[in-house]
């Protein structure tokens, strides 16, 4: 067995970051490429790896899978016993609709506050269409919290792809600063604790 | 069992159309409610069925799952013998990939060429992203088919929730006279074809 994950540079890849939460949550062992974002050789980079010109991109033994949220459902079929996502109906239906409603929403927050893992930038002024984006986000973590968090820490309790999908926003939520309830707050404290979030704010953090 | 699909004026809701061809192709019956977009009242009618505030959303017996891409995961596991993710471990690991990049990209021919499908508006000239996204298309619509296509005129064959994450795409190539090569020329005949996007295009036009 051969996994290989292309990410991009961690100061800035949201996108890399969540199927590196994820394929970091099988336990699997796994070889990681680097390819640095915003450089004039970036694209041709990403392209000798994956074929959408993306990253992240997934290569397990010749067969390859990009796409964030495409690579979450690869592993979770791939890796049965890691449980990526919920084992109950309702649950794994609710975690695959908030994680789609991240994948490809929330447009307002990912512009005016893209992920900087290597600096704070504390909002003083926060414009409306980003506070109903993170009211939104508080809404959908303190009900995944509320009706099926009672195993653990993260939305559904243990760990799962819904956690992997949204990791990104949390470290957005804590570098500028950006108000959420009591719920959210408790749940960006496991997501930023996670051993792999750790180490991937420490790599973004030194090469940064 | 009682299945009921939210889904906006057909004439424009791309996404919409997505879980409307997957839920089509399960054969399941089926009620639909549809909420008139673009009017004063649309955001709260929306907010009456959907957590998430868009369309479409599926209710099944009190479940309800939103966002296109999820909902077409949900019916591929309530329906296995409808096969809306293919077989095979690297035809299936291609179709996601492939639903997941058009479910969070593309962003210039979406915004450029929105879907309508009451009138036909040839583009004169086709801006250099908007060709790129064409580009890219023509590409992934081409690989699955010759990679995966034998059994049938769809990217995968037999229809598959790949087909119905680009059929969408596929009106806007005809809508705005884009031009792409002949693999996914006669791959477009076969989604304009399919009774269940009839069926959508006459009662958009019905509407319109």
């Amino acid at each position: 067995m051969s996994l290989t994950l292309v990410v991009g540079t961690k100061r800035w890849s949201s996108w890399s970051l969540r199927p590196w939460m994820a394929l970091s949550a099988t336990g699997a062992p796994f070889r990681q490429v680097l390819v640095e974002l915003r450089q004039p050789e970036t694209k041709a980079k990403i392209l000798e790896y994956s074929p959408s010109g993306k990253v992240p991109m997934l290569d397990d033994d010749g067969l390859k899978v990009w796409d964030s949220l495409a690579i979450c459902e690869y592993l979770a079929e791939r890796f049965p016993e890691a449980g990526l996502w919920p084992e109950g109906r309702e649950a794994r239906a609710l975690a695959r609709s908030v994680s789609a409603e991240m994948h490809a929403g929330f447009v307002p927050l990912r512009s005016a506050c893209p992920m900087d893992l290597a600096e704070d930038h504390p909002m003083a002024e926060i414009p409306d269409d980003v506070k109903a984006d993170v009211a939104r986000i508080d809404a959908i973590w303190t009900e995944c919290r509320n009706r099926f968090g009672q195993g653990g820490p993260f939305l559904f309790g243990v760990f799962s792809n819904a956690d992997a999908m949204y990791a990104p926003v949390v470290t957005r939520i804590r570098t500028y600063a950006l108000p959420v309830g009591a719920v959210s707050e408790a749940y960006c404290d496991a997501i930023m604790a996670h051993p792999a979030m750790q180490a991937w704010i420490m790599e973004a953090k030194l090469a940064g």
